[in-house]
C-alpha cells in the first residue's frame, strides 16, 4: 500500500483537478481544514469523565499549556460520574493494612484469564503496572479512599473505593483540580467531525458549540485546532442502540442501559470516518447487578457486589442456585439472560451489616433501597419465598447447603468463593433483591498502542489522534472485572497527555 | 451528525482553500480522483473467488455491460478454489431423494443457532431463502453436484458436494462462463485505494497493474472508474497475522491457516480507510479437522467430516471422548485446543468404506491421504493404541461404550449425533488421523445490507460500494457452519450484481 505518496502529493495535483472541474478529491468523511481556525489550542481533550479530565490534569502537569476540554452534555463528568466509586490498584498500602496480598502480576493474569484471551497484552500490562502509581497519583489529586472492596473475578480484593460510593468521588476533585489549574471545561460542545492535513494526520475537530443534547442540529459550528493533537475520551455507545445491535443483534431497544444519556457512541464513528481501526465491537458487557426495581444503574448494584460470597442467588422458578455467584460479570450475566426471568439474591441481615456497609453502601443508601423497594427484608426464609412464590422446601434445602458450604469454607457444587468472615445465613432476618441484566459497557472501540495512540486500518499511528477510556477496544477482552475500567480510563488518559506532551517514558 | 453538508460543500470551498494555500482537506486515506481515469467500466469486481465470479456472470445475466473481474493473485479462483467442494441448500431434489427433510426456516435456525445470537438476521435469512434457487442457478453454470454430505452444527445433511471435490468444482464451470459471456478476468492487479466523490460516493478504485504477490511495491499505478459500482470480493485476512492479531491477539504466528497465501485483508483495509464499518472482526474461525501431518487445509477434513457419527475423538493422553463429535466448528476447536495437544480420530473400516468413500473422498484422495501418513490404517484397537502411545485398556472401555451408543442410536455423555446406518466399529481394522487446528475462516468484515451494501461508520449505505464473501461480517455471527459460507459467498455476489444492476427484487 503506498498511500501515503498519494496523501504526499495532494495539494498540488488538488489546484489541478479543481481548475479542471474534475470530481473533487472524494474523501468520505472527515471534514475540510477551515479557510480559518476559530479557536487553537495545544490540546484538546474531548468528554469530561475519569479519562478526560486525568488527562487534562496531566497534560498540564506535564508542561501542555493551552488545554481545552469539551463535552456535549450540559453537565461535566460524563458517565463516569454515576460510577460505582471504586478503582483496581494491586498492591496498596490499603490492601496490605488489610492483610490483602496483592501485586501487578497478579492483577495483570486477572485481566487476561476474564478476556478469554482476547484483552491486549500490552495494554493490560500497562494497566496493571501502573495501577499502584496512580492510586497515589489520585490521592494527591485529592480523592479520599475508605475501603478496600472484593469484586467478581478479581483473585483478591482490590478495588479502593471512594467516600462517595460513586464516581464522583474522582470526578469533583478532578474538575476542581482543573480550575486550580486554569483549564477550561466548555459544556454542550460536540464532535462532528476530525480535521486530518494531506498525510493523514490530525489537525483538529469540526465542532458544535451551545449544542443541546437531544436536538440533534442544533449549536453552531467551529473549527478547533488542536497543535499538540485531539485525545477522544467520549465513553462508550451502550446508549446507542442501532449501533449496538450491529455489532450484537440481540441488544435491542428492550435491554436497558445503566449508562448516562450520553453515551452514544458518536465520537468514535467519526473516527472511523478518518479510517481509525476498531477492535472487538461485538463484546458488549450486560452489568449481571442490575435490578428491574429502579432504573439506570440504580443501587442494587451496591448491595449485590458486597453480597456475593456471603448470599446466595436463586432462580425463583426452581428454588436453587444456578451459577458461581463469585463468577465474573459475563458468567452471571449470561446465566441470568439463560433463565429467562430475574434472579434473586438474598443475604442474612448479620453477614449484610457485616460487609455491606462499609464498603460501598452507607446506611442512609441503604435505607433508600429498602424504601423504594429495590432491597425487601424479610423476618425468615419462610416470608421471603413466599413473596417471591419460591417453593420452600427447596429454598430450604439450597440455604441449608449453602450455610454448609459457608462452614466448610467449600462450595463444590458451583465453587462460589468462600470469604472467611462469613457466618452461616440460618433463618435470616434476611435482605433480597432482585436482579436483570443491562447493557453495562461496550467493551470494543478504537484500537489504541500502550501510548494511547489510535492506530488506523493499516495498524499504523494516526498522527496527532489519541483515545482513552470507554471508547477504546482491546484493554479488557471478552470481560471487563469491576473497577478495572476506572483504572484504565484514568491511566491511559494520563498516559495520552504524556505522550502528546512528548514524554516518552511511561507514567 | 451533519457531515453529509460538509462534503456536499467540497468542491466549492476547495479551489478556495487551495488558493488561500491553506492544508489541503484532509482526508485520511482516500485516494483523489485522477485527471483522466486509466479505463472506465460499468461493475468493477475485486476478487475472483466464488463472491466474485458469481457476481460478474450474475451482473451480465442482469444487463450491465462492461463488467471486469480483477484480482491480485497470478491464478484466479481465490481461495475459493481450495475449498471443501460443497454449498449448504435447503430443500434440494437430492435431499429429497436421500430421504432428507429440510427447509430453509430449518437452515436459518441453524445459522442464527451457531451464531450465537450475533448472526445479523437479516442476511442469515436471504442466504436461507435463497438456497435452493442458488442450487439450482448454479447447476445451470455447469455445477455438477454427487452428493449430499453432512457437516456438524447442521440439523440434517444438506452440504451439496460436487465431483471434484473441491471448490474448483464451481470456480472452473464459472470461469468458463466467464468467457462466454466476454467478461475480462485480469489477473495481477491489486487495488490499493478506494476512489470516492465529494459526497462520498464510490467511483472507483487506484490500482496496481502486473503486480507480483509477495513483492510490496511491485505494479504500475492505473486508476479504474466503476459507473455502477465496485464488488469487493476479496476474501477473508486468515493469512495476516498482525491483523488477526490485532483482534484475537493469541492467534500469533504459531497457528497456521488453512487458507491460500493471498487471504491478506487488504482490500478489507482499503474500505476502512473511507469510513466502511467493520462487525465482529475478532470471531476467527479455527478448523478442527487439519492434521498437523499435513500443511494447509490437506486431505485430514476430507476424512474427518464423514467419520464424525461414526467414529470417535479421543484425547491421547487420557484414551477417554473429551467432545462431542458432531458439534460445530468453535465446540471441537475450542475442546482440541484446551486439551493442548493434537487429538486422535478414529473409524472402523467397515463405517469407513460405508460413509467416507463416495462424499468428498474418493478412493485416490483416500489412498493419497494413506500415503501420506495423514490417514493411518491399524489392524486393531491394540496396534492403534500402540501407536499413539494411548493406554489401551481404557482405550477399549471407550470404544465399547462408544458401540453401545452406536447401537443404542444415543449418546449419554457427549450428545453426539448417531447415525442410523453406523455399525459398531468393534476391533477394527481402522483409519485414524490426528487433527489439530488451523486458523480457517475470519467470520468479522464489512457491514453489509441485505442488498451487499457497504455501510459506513454511521450505518449509511456507502453509495457505489459491495461486497460479499468472506470480506463481509453478520452472516454467520460466532461460528459458520460448514458449506454455508459457499453459499454465502454465491448468494451475496450475486445480489451484489442484482443491486448495482438496478434490480430491486430480491434473487
Amino acid at each position: 500500500m503506498n498511500s501515503s505518496m498519494t496523501r504526499r502529493n495532494f495539494l498540488g495535483s488538488m489546484t489541478a483537478a479543481a481548475a479542471a472541474g474534475l470530481a473533487a478529491p472524494g474523501l468520505a468523511m472527515a471534514a475540510k481544514a477551515p479557510e480559518k481556525w476559530d479557536k487553537t489550542v495545544d490540546f484538546l481533550i474531548v468528554g469530561t469523565g475519569f479519562a478526560g479530565l486525568a488527562a487534562a490534569i496531566q497534560g498540564h502537569e506535564d508542561g501542555i499549556k493551552n488545554i481545552l476540554v469539551i463535552d456535549k452534555m450540559p453537565t461535566a463528568g460524563g458517565n463516569s460520574i454515576i460510577n460505582g466509586g471504586a478503582v483496581a490498584a494491586a498492591g496498596t498500602d490499603m490492601q496490605k493494612a488489610a492483610g490483602i496480598k496483592d501485586n501487578p502480576d497478579l492483577l495483570y493474569a486477572d485481566i487476561l484469564k476474564a478476556g478469554g484471551g482476547l484483552a491486549h497484552p500490552e495494554l493490560a500490562r500497562h494497566i496493571a503496572d501502573s495501577s499502584v502509581e496512580n492510586y497515589h497519583w489520585l490521592k494527591k489529586q485529592g480523592v479520599k479512599f475508605k475501603a478496600v472492596t472484593f469484586h467478581g473475578g478479581h483473585s483478591v480484593p482490590r478495588s479502593h473505593a471512594v467516600m462517595e460510593n460513586s464516581g464522583a468521588g474522582f470526578i469533583r476533585p478532578m474538575l476542581a483540580k482543573c480550575k486550580e489549574y486554569g483549564i477550561p471545561v466548555q459544556l454542550r460542545t460536540i464532535l462532528d467531525e476530525i480535521v486530518v492535513d494531506d498525510k493523514g494526520a490530525v489537525l483538529g475537530i469540526k465542532a458544535r458549540q451551545n449544542y443541546r443534547f437531544g436536538r440533534d442540529n442544533s449549536g453552531k459550528t467551529v473549527y478547533i485546532r488542536a497543535l499538540k493533537g485531539v485525545l477522544l475520551a467520549a465513553g462508550g455507545f451502550s446508549r446507542n442502540v442501532p449501533m449496538r445491535m450491529e455489532h450484537d443483534p440481540r441488544l435491542n431497544e428492550k435491554f436497558g442501559s445503566t449508562n448516562h444519556p450520553g453515551a452514544t457512541g458518536e465520537v468514535l464513528q467519526a473516527a472511523q470516518m478518518i479510517g481509525a481501526n476498531t477492535v472487538q465491537m461485538d463484546w458488549i458487557q450486560l452489568g449481571p447487578w442490575t435490578s428491574p426495581d429502579e432504573e439506570g444503574f440504580g443501587l442494587a448494584p451496591l448491595f449485590v457486589e458486597p453480597a456475593v460470597g456471603y448470599g446466595l442467588m436463586v432462580d425463583p422458578a426452581t428454588g436453587k442456585r444456578f451459577i458461581q455467584e463469585t463468577g465474573n460479570r459475563k458468567v452471571r450475566a449470561d446465566a441470568i439472560v439463560a433463565i429467562e426471568h430475574p434472579t434473586i439474591i438474598y443475604i442474612s441481615e448479620k453477614n449484610a451489616m457485616n460487609k455491606i456497609y462499609g464498603k460501598n453502601m452507607t446506611p442512609e443508601l441503604f435505607n433508600r433501597a429498602v424504601e423504594n423497594g429495590v432491597v425487601r427484608k424479610f423476618e425468615n426464609l419462610k416470608a421471603l419465598a413466599d413473596y417471591y412464590k419460591i417453593d420452600y422446601k427447596t429454598l430450604k434445602e439450597t440455604n441449608d447447603k449453602f450455610d454448609g458450604y459457608i462452614k466448610a469454607q467449600k462450595d463444590p457444587e458451583f465453587n462460589c468463593m468462600m470469604f472467611k468472615d462469613a457466618v452461616p445465613n440460618g433463618d435470616g432476618p434476611f435482605y433480597a433483591c432482585r436482579l436483570w441484566p443491562r447493557v453495562h459497557h461496550t467493551m470494543g472501540g478504537l484500537s489504541i498502542t500502550d501510548k494511547a495512540q489510535v492506530k488506523d486500518a493499516h495498524l499504523k499511528v494516526i498522527p496527532g489522534l489519541y483515545a482513552a477510556g470507554e471508547i477504546t477496544g482491546g484493554v479488557h477482552g471478552m470481560v471487563r472485572l469491576g473497577t478495572v475500567a476506572v483504572a484504565d480510563c484514568i491511566i491511559f488518559g494520563r498516559t495520552a497527555a504524556h505522550t502528546a506532551a512528548g514524554k516518552t517514558s511511561k507514567l
